[in-house]
Parts: C-alpha cells; structure tokens; sequence
C-alpha cells in the first residue's frame, strides 16, 4: 500500500486581505500557522509517517510544511522544493484586491481569471517589479519556464513534469509521501489521479490545511481518497475558498 | 570568493536543564529561536545570500535553520539533512544532570568524557529506549554506523566523509553555503579547516547562534574567518558554553 498526502497552505496574509497572491511570496497568518500545525498534529494522531516531502518555493507552503513537520515531530524528514509546484501565477492582477477587481471588471471575468480552466489573467510585465525574472531565485529557470500569467491549464503544464517525473517516482523509494503546495498547483495533482474533466477540477475546492489522503495498490493503482478531520469544518473551508473573489 | 558558514543550534531544552544531550531530540528553548532569528537577521543585514544549506536530523539544528531562513526572507533554499552532523552522542550519560554528573564521578572525569578528545562516556545498551537503533529516521543506518557512544574523535570520524564528499563538492556548484548543527560536529569542520591540533579543538568553544564565517579564494584556499555580532556577546557565549558541566 502506497499513500499520497496533499496539504494545502494554511491562511495566508493575503488570503487574508483578500488580494490576488498567486507568485507573491506573503506569509502564513498566526490562524495559518495553526492550521497547519492542526494537520500535523492530526495526521500523527492518525498513524500517518511519511518518509519524504516535497513543498514549493513559496514561503507560505514552505513554513506550512515546518508547522506539520514540528506537529509530526519528524523534523529530519527530506524535503525537496521545487517552483513547479508554485501556485498559479496570477499576472498583472497579483496584488489587486478580489472584491474590488470584480466590481472593477464584473464577477464574470473575475470568475474567468480565477476558474476557467485556459483564460489567462493579464500577464506582468516582463520587466514589472513583481515579475519572477527579477527574482534571483528564479535565476536558473529559462525565460520560457517564467511565466508572466498562467491558466489553470499553464499551471498544470509546467506541474505535470515534476509530478511524473519526480513525486511519482518517489513511489519506487518510500510507501508514504507528503506534498505542501497551492490551491492550482494542488488541483493538478487530483485532477489527474481522479480523472477529472477540466470543468469538474475548476468546480473543485481545496480546504487549507486539511490533509488530503490518496492510497494506492502496490501497483499504483488508486483505491481511495479521503479528506481527514471533521466533515462539517472541511465543507466549511471548501465554502470560503469558493466565495473568495466575490464583489459582495 | 567562497563562503562557509557554520550556526551552532540556538539554546535547546537541556542546555537550558543542563541536562547532556547528545543523540537526545530535544527542541529549542524560545530563547533559542530568538537566538537563530537574530542570526538570519545578522547574515541578512550582513549581505550574505547562501544558496544550498545543510543540517542534521535533530531537531534543535532543523529548527535553527528554518529561524535562520525566516528571518533571512530564504525558506525556498534547498536543504539536506544528514546524520552525520548531529551531535556527539553522549551514550548512558544522555539525559544525565551535567552538574550532578560531575558531583558523582567527579569534575575530571566529567570533563574528559565532554572535553577529551578520544574518551567515550559509557555506551548506551543496545536495547535502551535512547538508542538510536529504536529509532526509525536511522533506520537506513548499519549497526556499525549508529553510535551507542562517542568520543570527538569518533563524531569527527563519521563527520568527515560527508564533509569531504558532500559539503565540501557543494563548492562546485554554489558560492556561499550554511551548515547548521551541534558544538561538536562542528568542531570536526573547524578543526580540519583551521589544521587545529587535538588539544586545540578541545579548548575552542563555539557559541551558540553565531554565524561563524569561513572565507576561501577560489581555489578554496582558506583566506579568512570570523564571527559575525558584537564581539563580547560572543566572548560571554564562549564562555557560557565552557562553564557547562561543572559541579559548581
């Protein structure tokens, strides 16, 4: 038996204020913080021992996976980062805040920018202060890897190599692998092991912070998927990512 | 231009019972993570950018570095984790008061078996709940490789193959890189690279959460190295450090 844990980040500050985050690296909030270590704390109450970790570049996934990790008290664990599983970039509109963007442009094209699975918000300036090409720890990526804006499609497209050539393969190693990451960059991952079509994976939400428990047949062949804690607070959180970007 | 810089973990638990430690996975004190934080922000305001880190699988020194990259604004930067830089394992003794230790058997013999360098305290037995061979994170580890006591020199024995053939080939690829671990394994870096004899590493303390700055040209000649902070907090760290384990 395999098992592939997905967490997403707890509240982020900007979460928070309700603004557009995508590669913007903010902080967790202290009601971040907490979830996570919650989920830690709960999946070692749940018997779970994962053997390897991998989380994104992005502060918030990165002090995500510490809080579960100090929770889990397996602080040792091996932790890979990696950008390619950065949440979806969200352009020109990072910073704006959600609620003021759809009264600017219309619920519809917010909606659009957030859940169409191929629309591109608008795209950053390549030289924009706020573009990753002036982040040295994009230095290594080709200007072709930055991107300026992403789709749900575009963040899945460049999620998809890592996630089948390195998570995946993780498999061969360890029964039990943890994954820190992003609402988008998260999306791929269950959208490909669930089969989803891309208008079941942009209705789909992810709660923060509650793991997300796949296990497989020693042959990798899906048997299950379960959210682990209180239904009632999981469909909660599911509701409050769904309303974000909202004028009213 | 080269740079290596060796963190000692901040104030842990047991440092602060005065308890020996050793192999014992004890967390840091919140005098200890403000300790690491002050350190990332010195290297910060300091300029220095490291670009790989490595740690040990104890806590104390994971948790050092993750203060270390928060507050350096760098949790993306990959980190490896090996056991073969945590501390010295201090056998039987682990868990002992180091006062009452020296009231018992005596300053001297205390005194040898922390500031020695190749007498070993007591073993553990290898069936003692504190063994690591109990411990799944070195389950991967030879019975031969997991130490049930050492001396400095066994600790610099096992630390050394990793320093030669992982730390110090990082160079290749990366300019600046951190280590952050335990008194001890530390010594084992500083006394290779300054060519201290065995007396000499004995005597020299390491302060707790002060980046110590190794500088190289770029055929890794050693050019220089130093303390980063205000040299009398320094001198009182040192000194805090070699007052430890005696009776009174």
């Amino acid at each position: 038996m395999k098992q592939l844990i997905l967490v997403r980040h707890g509240e982020s500050e900007w979460n928070k204020l309700n603004l557009f985050t995508g590669w913007t690296d903010v902080d967790l909030t202290e009601t971040g913080r907490k979830e996570a270590y919650e989920a830690g704390k709960l999946l070692k109450a749940e018997g779970y021992r994962p053997q390897f970790c991998f989380t994104s570049y992005l502060k918030r996934a990165v002090r995500t996976l510490n809080q579960v990790l100090e929770a889990m008290d397996m602080d040792y664990l091996p932790v890979e980062k990696s950008w390619r599983l950065n949440e979806k970039s969200y352009g020109a509109i990072q910073g704006l805040n959600k609620a003021d963007t759809a009264k600017k442009y219309g619920d519809d094209q917010v909606l659009l920018w957030r859940r169409s699975f191929d629309v591109q918000p608008p795209a950053l300036d390549m030289h924009d202060e706020r573009s990753p090409r002036m982040d040295p720890r994009y230095a290594e990526l080709s200007d072709s890897e930055i991107p300026l804006t992403e789709s749900l499609k575009d963040t899945i497209a460049r999620l998809m190599p890592y996630y089948k050539e390195v998570i995946l393969p993780s498999f061969d190693k360890y029964d039990t692998v943890l994954v820190v990451a992003h609402g988008n960059s998260l999306r791929g991952i269950v959208k490909e092991l669930r089969g989803m079509s891309n208008e079941e994976i942009i209705k789909f939400n992810i709660p923060t912070a509650v793991p997300y428990v796949f296990t497989f047949d020693d042959q990798m062949k899906l048997v299950s998927d379960e959210f682990l804690g209180d239904p009632e607070v999981i469909a909660a959180k599911m509701q409050s990512v769904a309303n974000q970007g909202k004028s009213k």
